[in-house]
């Protein structure tokens, strides 16, 4: 039994790792796309998008989280992302 | 302009599912991690084991998210699973 938890969580850290390379690829993007809209003096926060997005993610959500769960899990990833753009919106004009 | 900006939107759409998919991937882990736990009359929260998870996720951290910001979107997914390991043990009791 103690073998196959020590597995289990192997797994776990695994899936943690990669986890962890989509959110930062998916920071990069998020970057790059920030770029583009300052330089179009466009908003940042676009609530429509942010909706389709997570009408997209839930459409294809099989579980076993139910969609409420996935929705405030990726609406943390959108803060930061968003965050991020901040920052890198902050150092452009320290430059 | 708009078209490059489309093309990060179709990035950033395909990351978010994959996301999606390793989230629901862990949370399958942290069931099976929890039956097994239930059996042995085990503590679901394991404060040691989460810290041990999230320092092995921070040193693998590259950015350009932030080893805080990081570490705030996991806590989110852990005690989403957490959560839902509660919901097992609830419903196995119901039976």
């Amino acid at each position: 039994m103690g073998s196959s938890l020590d597995t289990l969580r192997k797994q776990l850290d695994e899936v943690n790792l990669e986890i962890l390379e989509l959110i930062n690829r998916r920071a990069e993007i998020v970057q790059q796309i920030g770029q583009i809209k300052s330089k179009q003096s466009m908003k940042k926060f676009d609530p429509v998008r942010e909706r389709e997005m997570l009408d997209l993610i839930t459409s294809h959500n099989t579980g076993p989280f139910e969609n409420s769960t996935i929705e405030h899990i990726f609406k943390e990833i959108f803060k930061a992302g968003l965050e991020l753009q901040e920052d890198d919106h902050r150092k452009a004009l320290l430059v």
